[in-house]
């Protein structure tokens, strides 16, 4: 299976990307894998609704054009559902048992996704009911992704 | 107030403590903060539950000697109580508001936590469903704590 990770805005601080590094370089044994950053729109602190949602559409006409041809959709916000890591790794190892070749997962900036994109994702995917910096939120998905081929692989890492 | 994380077992990963140590710092501007770092006990891949359960216990007067006198203990753990980013600010405001001058914060090994540790603990606190390294979870806890007080404070960083 290939998985592509979409996430918007970059960071400044090498801690994340160094943690996603590493994640990312285990997964690699087990899946192909991408991760792809996607411009993030600039809002002054003091945006309006308006503008949110007009740099959300714009955010998301990026996104989609990073969505592999034909992938399964994830997107993660706090409405989405919650998995265990087992029930992430169930998730993946039925899709791949129903023919499905490449994942995306999407996580948006800190004004989270627009509404349209969610509603067009085949599925939304919450990992906590907190609020976490989108950089940590990729940190913990790699992980994720990482942690259930480990189970799905029935390797030793996950406990 | 005064926080105390205490959390059992190092991490070869600098990216790890470099994410703690920026959050650290930055909730040094509201609260009084001290992380602990408590011995693991070794244990082989293979060890029965029995071993498990003499290292926890272990673990567990580890721990209990970390957690200043008269603090009020939560323990992560994942059939805890789940709380928003919003939630975990309320908590800890209604803490300060009622008198409670310190609180302590645990994270188990990969083993967890023993029973009569959580028992005994006054909260609970699960971040997600998933199962994420400690290391990992010291860093989403420490960034949680970080936010909670900008919450507190009315600051522009949680969205």
């Amino acid at each position: 299976m290939h998985l592509t990770l979409i996430y918007v805005g970059s960071t400044s601080e090498k801690f994340y990307e160094e943690a996603c590094k590493e994640y990312e370089k285990r997964l690699c044994a087990f899946a192909g894998f991408k991760s792809v950053c996607v411009k993030e729109e600039k809002i002054s602190d003091e945006g309006s609704s308006s503008a949110v949602e007009k740099a959300l559409a714009a955010e998301e006409q990026r996104i989609k054009a990073a969505v592999p041809k034909g992938a399964f959709t994830c997107a993660l916000c706090i409405e989405g559902r919650r998995l265990s890591s087992e029930g992430l790794a169930e998730k993946l190892s039925s899709l791949a048992s129903s023919g499905v070749s490449s994942a995306a997962f999407i996580i948006g900036s800190s004004h989270g996704l627009s509404k349209s994109l969610k509603t067009g994702c085949d599925m939304l995917l919450s990992m906590s009911d907190m609020t976490f910096p989108h950089m940590l939120a990729r940190v913990m998905l790699t992980e994720q992704l990482y942690r259930a081929f480990t189970i799905m692989g029935g390797k030793k890492y996950h406990k």
